[in-house]
């Protein structure tokens, strides 16, 4: 039984790993189920044994992204050999230099979807937001306790920064993916650290 | 002749239109042409007519928005009544005023198209940044003039101010379709002109 619900787990897994893998490329309305079980080899039946439709496999995608993302952030954000500050720093080089890599192609899911799905969907908006919420949190903390250490600006709620911060991230990501280059990370990270967040 | 050119034109337009209206909320890949001809009672064959292909279609629709955009932003940022940071200021109260009479749904035809489709037609991410590029020029211009008459804060280049002003501004509109609320434009809003522009 337990071999058994270990490879169930397998399956499952990596059902959601292809869907997030074409779905940040191809976004939801153009991710075919057909596609994601040529990509694992799984049989039709045993996707719907997993999930109730496209929309819940989309819903558990984000669920299994974000379990990863809160895993980097909490990696960068909570990193105490760095003060508050210079963890938004390490958090933003990361992501620019991911993004590098990747041709600025993809960009974030959770990203992506938000944009897209947000008026198609009120299940996924939903989960989306409860998502973008938490991970806004986690900036708002870490700025929180910045400016508790005088090294960020206290002249803003910590959470209205946040809220600007993770937007602008975002929005820095989109653009990248069209201008296809990191000029507008950039210009985002100059102007937050040098400005917005500047004591 | 004249009224058949004309007939034509009226009909390409309504085409575009449909096009535009149906393309913001559901996307690219999710926009059907039967639906567009559906909604404007215009035959297939005429569809081919004025298009080569979904493709193209999109392209025009986004030099058809372009136009209508660029109207909006010469209104704002070229009113001579208004000093450089108010026109900044108008431009965004009328975006926030526009998103919120709307709830907060669809956001930009042309953030959206960027975000779903750079990496999927290079054609169309082409198209995107010549527009998104001559846009942020707009920008880029208004906050120099404001730099200028000393009513913005030179430490930084325009161009870069500009940069992160218009994906600041993309990502809050996106986050706002999200949150159905305007509390991301409204965070833009406040550390945008309270702190980053201001001299």
């Amino acid at each position: 039984m337990a071999r058994q619900s270990g490879t169930k787990e397998v399956t499952k897994t990596s059902l959601l790993e292809a869907g997030a893998c074409i779905m940040v490329t191809k976004g939801y309305n153009n991710t075919g189920i057909q596609e994601v079980l040529e990509a694992t080899g799984v049989p039709k039946g045993s996707f719907y044994y997993y999930f109730d439709s496209k929309e819940d496999f989309a819903t558990q995608i984000i669920d299994h992204f974000d379990t990863a993302q809160t895993e980097k952030l909490k990696l960068f954000l909570e990193d105490r050999k760095l003060n508050p500050l210079e963890r938004l720093k390490a958090y933003c080089n990361a992501g620019r230099k991911a993004l590098k890599e990747n041709q600025c192609r993809n960009g974030c899911l959770v990203g992506n979807l938000s944009q897209e799905m947000s008026d198609q969907s009120e299940v996924l908006r939903a989960k989306l937001e409860e998502v973008l919420s938490r991970w806004r949190g986690r900036f708002a903390q870490c700025i929180k306790e910045g400016q508790d250490a005088k090294l960020i600006s206290s002249k803003f709620d910590h959470n209205m920064m946040a809220e600007f911060f993770q937007s602008g991230w975002h929005g820095a990501i989109m653009r990248a993916k069209t201008t296809k280059n990191t000029v507008p990370l950039d210009a985002f990270m100059t102007l937050m650290f040098d400005s917005v967040l500047k004591p």
